[in-house]
């Protein structure tokens, strides 16, 4: 870390200079509406911005057809549904002036939706509140894709020259999986050294790991008859209804058994929690004088680190096929268990790992104060870098708040402070040249 | 029942003669594909019978706004999704010739919807396999229909002349719960001394009593929370589980407490299920990482006569209300509780009614079998009747099979007996002037 004090006063200075025109790109991001899916108008913004700062951009949307043989791959919930047509995922490449190490910046371009009767504001128009910017993406993750921006036109306006090369991209579908996105990016080549994406995990904590998360679908059969002559049927429901408890049952083991201190040591809430099992849809039968002859459900099941995906299938597995064992019904008629959506594994990032280090040491230096390592509790792109090509992908991003929620919104200081945070990220870890 | 044997075989040969012509009125009803809401075109054919009888035909179209304050009404499922607009009903009066009792035949041209790739073939077709008629309404009640009408006929072929009056007609939306059909014909001034109602319960069985039925919606409040902080919601699907616990228990409760013998006399699988209460329905929660925020659960309740609608509504109310108070989260936020489609109290002809006596008589001269009272075990229009305008109303039919699924059928051997019954019937009850 040889930059010097001057140099690192001088970017902050550009960044404080900048700092109303990171307001300006955040609110165009936020008026793009890029719900996942339908990326393309702030894909525009963002390869518009990266020809600005003197870069080759790079288009380009996924292959699903490369991409499927891949262990990280699944289909993603909007690749169903919409395919990869028209979604671009953008790249560019800013080269160094000697063989520092490279390091990614990426962001994820899509917002999930929103329900607009619960914004006190227009979701899809950045308000300013005093400090606090409101809008959908505000902190996930457009407030962090204007920062690291403002750090690299910072750097330039403070003709900062760097040793090694930055890689940034902007991405798709993260809320759906990452697949057609950061994967997509990896795949096609850009490999940097280690990787920083500014999701809001609220410096000067540093995410340095992600949970696993898959969906699942449980098909539970019945018989259907006349309500008047339910003897005659098998009610789907009430198998569910085992089902349901049995994996209740599951979640309360798994809760006691399994522990992850970096998924809560930033909210202490979290504690107990670091694992968890949802059935979030249930959906069955076809007419109230009908005994049920088919019950799904939709579940979601989340873990940190030190299992794998096929572990906890395995463990799911089991625990419906020992409900089915214990009921005459089902031992004859098993419930069906599909995967489908998520499917992500968790991963860790090696915390003396030198990414992870530079990048505590730089959101400490300019927050000042001190910063945890945290993560493992959300599914997050960052697994890709880390799982599949052994780079150190870390979390470094600014305060958010309802996040996915209604009146989404981060704050100046934090996007300020996060550009400061990243721009000295960035001269750590590639090194400057004219230091 | 001074009819004598002569006339009474001149009817039955009649109607042997007119078997053919029977089962081709039969197999044009059943082409008109008379899914409840869609009557019309069968109701053409049925109006255009009843002029050839001789009869002066009144359409009609129900009122919902003269029917809304009757205390037998309720919105039913039809009406909500098309109207009463072109779905008229079919009325017409012969009058007898001196002081008898009047007579009502009533039948129901609707019948319930196919899943056709279930059938072995095209249910819209009549198709007859030795003694076998099958099609959709061939048992419900088409075939009753076509007997009725034969009935008439072969009195009038025979020069029969009634004492009393014959009211024929046609009625919509049984299959939904007969509001808009015979509940419209008798505030239209249909009102026979009795009525016969050719339903399939299989002569030489008279049906003298009908369920209650009632469906009911339950909506079980939760919280949304992410999956991931499941701790921050209230799963709604786990108060749901609670409800349908303490529902599946009531239901176990009144099997045991509530007998109907006349419900299972003529089939013993139902003996202990006169009684039942069903969750047909259950549908909630939007998407697996969401912790579900609401659920809803769709049920019927049915009941042999000895319970009214309101005290069945209080037991269920009493059953929500007892789990929401023993529940935290319930006992702030009561799951709501609401009555729609099927609104049905049971009802029940006295034994010794002498419209109940005649049919049963009539019925085991011409099988030759001894019958039984039975019914009580399902919702039916012969309810409005009794309940509302003191009229006694039986059901007086053919065999039937696989009533609302595949492969519905009847016998020719059971339409000609029951047309056999029906003529006996009318003329036991209104009394023949030439005998």
């Amino acid at each position: 870390m040889t930059v010097s004090n001057q140099t690192v006063q001088a970017v902050d200075t550009e960044i404080e200079r900048l700092e109303e025109s990171m307001i300006q790109f955040l609110s165009t991001l936020v008026e793009k509406r890029t719900v996942t899916g339908n990326e393309r108008a702030g894909q525009e913004v963002m390869a518009n911005k990266f020809e600005s700062l003197g870069a080759a951009v790079d288009r380009w949307e996924p292959n699903p057809e490369r991409l499927r043989g891949h262990s990280g791959y699944f289909e993603t919930s909007t690749f169903e549904e919409v395919g990869y047509g028209g979604r671009p995922n953008v790249g560019a490449r800013l080269d160094g002036v000697g063989e520092g190490n490279s390091l990614g910046l990426s962001g994820h371009i899509d917002v999930v939706s929103v329900t607009e009767r619960e914004w006190d504001s227009d979701p899809w128009t950045l308000v300013r509140d005093d400090d606090r910017l409101i809008g959908r993406g505000s902190c996930d993750m457009k407030g962090g894709i204007a920062a690291y921006v403002t750090a690299v036109e910072a750097l330039q306006a403070a003709n900062v020259d760097l040793e090694g090369d930055l890689v940034l991209q902007s991405t798709i579908e993260e809320e759906a999986g990452g697949v057609g996105g950061v994967l997509s990016a990896l795949e096609r080549g850009y490999r940097p050294d280690a990787a920083v994406i500014p999701e809001p995990l609220d410096i000067p904590h540093i995410g340095t790991a992600s949970a696993g998360v898959m969906y699942f679908r449980i098909t539970v059969p019945g018989r259907t008859a006349h309500a008047g002559r339910a003897y005659a049927g098998v009610n789907a429901l009430d198998k569910a209804v085992l089902l349901l408890q049995s994996l209740n049952d599951l979640d309360e083991t798994r809760k006691g058994r399994i522990d992850y201190p970096r998924a809560y040591r930033a909210d202490r809430r979290l504690e107990g929690h670091v694992t968890n099992l949802n059935i979030g849809v249930i959906d069955g039968g076809e007419w109230p004088s009908t005994v049920p002859g088919e019950v799904t459900l939709e579940g979601r099941i989340g873990w940190p680190p030190g299992e794998t995906r096929e572990q906890v299938r395995k463990e799911i597995r089991r625990t419906i096929s020992n409900v089915a064992t214990r009921d005459e019904w089902l031992a004859e008629h098993p419930p069906e268990l599909s995967w489908f959506g998520w499917q992500a594994e968790p991963h860790e990032v090696p915390l003396d790992s030198r990414i992870a280090r530079v990048s505590k040491t730089a959101a400490e230096d300019v927050t000042g104060n001190e910063g945890q390592f945290v993560g493992g509790h959300a599914g997050m792109d960052e697994r890709f870098y880390k799982n599949y090509y052994d780079i150190n992908a870390v979390s470094v991003g600014p305060y958010g708040e309802n996040l996915h929620g209604p009146n989404e919104h981060t704050t100046v200081t934090s996007l300020t402070d996060t550009a400061k945070t990243l721009a000295r990220i960035i001269m750590y870890y590639c090194g400057v040249a004219s230091d």
